[in-house]
């Protein structure tokens, strides 16, 4: 099973798509395509909340904004499951989670021995303006010059079968995928989602992400909403429930979200807007003991 | 075949996938995710127009505004199929298409036996806040201390394992999953889409939901337009064409959609815009004899 | 393997998922499904870079803003793929590619001989209006009166099953299919996407889509960047660059897209807002020797 995660909207997964279905026909399943655009933080947060509840994967993240830089592509083996993606921290967070806080193996892709990445057609370069550019004399209008690997598009020409070959190959036995260089880890990029300040009636920490209903994540454990009724949040009271229906409809609430974490609500509306805040904004809770 | 409906978005209809197939590994396919929020009406008549066309399946619907409430979750099996949701009625229109007005089986769900689920890592809790509590003391962050399911993910954790397990243990035989008790069907939650008054030029009726083209989809069966070359809808009158394309492009018509119903329509354009009305609000159509 | 696209957003694939799986258990993967709305050039463009990275198919697309009308409905057996579709030219520029500019074999589908396409449930009409026709006596709803396909779905009543079908049969004995006549492919609807006019320091093009990001795709070939490091591009000077991040956050460039072509870009920002541009407008590109 291969699982694809990306900001890309579409169609660009389905590229993604159709080059490992060259190379395998293993079960596809995607996560999301809507991340918010290059925002590794967020990518990281939803693949770490989500990622664990699969069954032993192949989990290919293509959340890449130093696409064509000289970022590394990385394949990170944590427990059973192995991350194909960017080396810019975004696989860090659950790649811990997915190991339980032990050691995880890390492998660089050395993307030029990947591929090239041909189109199932008769012509030879990676894309196909010949149909265009063959009426007007400017060749196949791949003008980069350097090699098989576009500089924008890594998600097709280098993730994606890597993480098709990751899946065939076994992902016990990477060492013998000769594109992969064992890495050590701590030469990594890391990604540490921000710790609150957490004492017995205060908890300052961060909106950590505001989920398509516009439910405010933050980074606060719910364990601070244990026991209380209320609480404030950035200065305004709002009582704590336990569900959203806690609440008459159209009403702001705390609550404890599936993630574990204190969320902003709004009963059958958004909390992001009700409470005024976004992804990064500073969030004061103060318990009334 | 488990098919999947929400109003999640993404990337939460993912978790519900891996929880899935940690349990089976059948071919799982996307109704929507788009449903509009928390609108048990739209889902409803969306799913009575579309799961029809599946062979047998398990049906996992999850749009759910009382989540965490008392509200049952529930199980299904209505002809050669089995729908597994909230009983807020969002699954009694397809129920009774999929059953051909005839009776079927419910069941409720003892959520209280289902799990816990948990993600594929060493920690215990659902969710996983820990790699954060741990490093300020909080723990792990899961503060509600009620047992395995959250209280607002029921799609995650009581839905999905439920679906797995339907499909798994055989639409046919529910009785062997020991979660499930019968349930006299007529105890549960009912849900009528509106019915209009029709009379032979006049039909009083409501938009029941618009579609992403902008199409107005009314409660007024087709057959009103027959014989007609014009109606009024809502005092404006306009021409009625069996096709969008019966009308120059960015004009209006009336035709019969393809669930059957009066639609009011734009040539490639929005209707709702044009027409000014939006789900629930009423309309008048009158016939010109 | 059958691949599913259109402008449809959701849940009206689903329906076609679901007749298609009637028929067959293949694999389907979405390429797209809110492709702009009726727009078959963009789709046009889309398929063809996308499609030839699939391995040997059957590719379902529905773009057909003359649903209804007497267009054609065809199947194109392309190389080793099968395209089914509207005869409105989105399916050419694909077919083009996929035959390796060679000759390709063209199908037109008899509609009237497919199906009917029916729901599972007792019910004998297309669609399931009854549930609330009978309680007030219109019957069921389906007034069009002409047989089995819908005037405004044939995504589901007539392209579904054929690509089932075609997928079935085997792209390389379509002739089995009753429904299919053999037609010359030169009478078939013709597209072509623009070309542009070019001389050794300047390009006169158009934009051809833009993507998720707010990337600008022009039909320039990339060729024409190379070996300069600025050009004008409508009037305004801006960078050439191999990378989004050759330039800092939020500025402006000029780059070779994965497709091969001039892309107007932003660092992680939209070049379609900078650029004040959008699909079909005129691009002229300058080039300083």
């Amino acid at each position: 099973m291969i699982t694809i995660a990306s900001d890309f909207g579409t169609p660009y997964p389905a590229a993604m798509k159709g080059v490992i279905l060259q190379r395998t026909d293993t079960r596809l399943v995607d996560i999301a395509h809507d991340f918010p655009r290059q925002d590794v933080r967020a990518a990281a947060f939803w693949l770490r909340e989500v990622l664990p509840y699969y069954p032993p994967a192949t989990h290919l993240v293509v959340v890449d904004p130093g696409v064509g830089t000289d970022r590394d592509a990385v394949v990170l083996r944590a427990g059973d499951h192995a991350l194909v993606g960017p080396d810019n921290g975004v696989l860090r967070p659950v790649a811990r989670e997915l190991a339980a806080d032990g050691p995880f193996e890390a492998y660089v892709i050395d993307d030029a021995e990947i591929g090239p990445i041909e189109p199932t057609t008769g012509a030879s370069a990676p894309s196909a303006p010949s149909a265009i550019g063959s009426g007007s004399g400017e060749g196949d209008g791949d003008g980069d010059g350097e090699g098989p690997a576009s500089n924008t598009f890594h998600g097709r020409d280098v993730f994606a079968p890597a993480a098709a070959d990751v899946h065939d190959t076994g992902r016990e036995t990477l060492e013998a995928l000769d594109y992969l260089s064992k890495a050590p880890a701590e030469n990594l990029v890391d990604l540490e989602l921000p710790v609150p300040t957490i004492s017995d009636d205060r908890a300052e920490g961060e909106v950590l992400v505001v989920d398509g209903f516009g439910n405010v994540i933050t980074n606060v454990p719910g364990r601070f909403l244990e026991g209380r009724d209320r609480i404030g949040a950035n200065d305004e009271s709002v009582p704590v429930g336990e569900t959203f229906a806690a609440v008459p409809e159209g009403e702001q609430l705390a609550t404890v979200g599936s993630h574990g974490y204190v969320e902003l609500d709004v009963n059958q509306g958004r909390g992001d807007d009700a409470f005024g805040i976004e992804p990064g904004d500073r969030v004061v809770l103060e318990g009334f003991e």
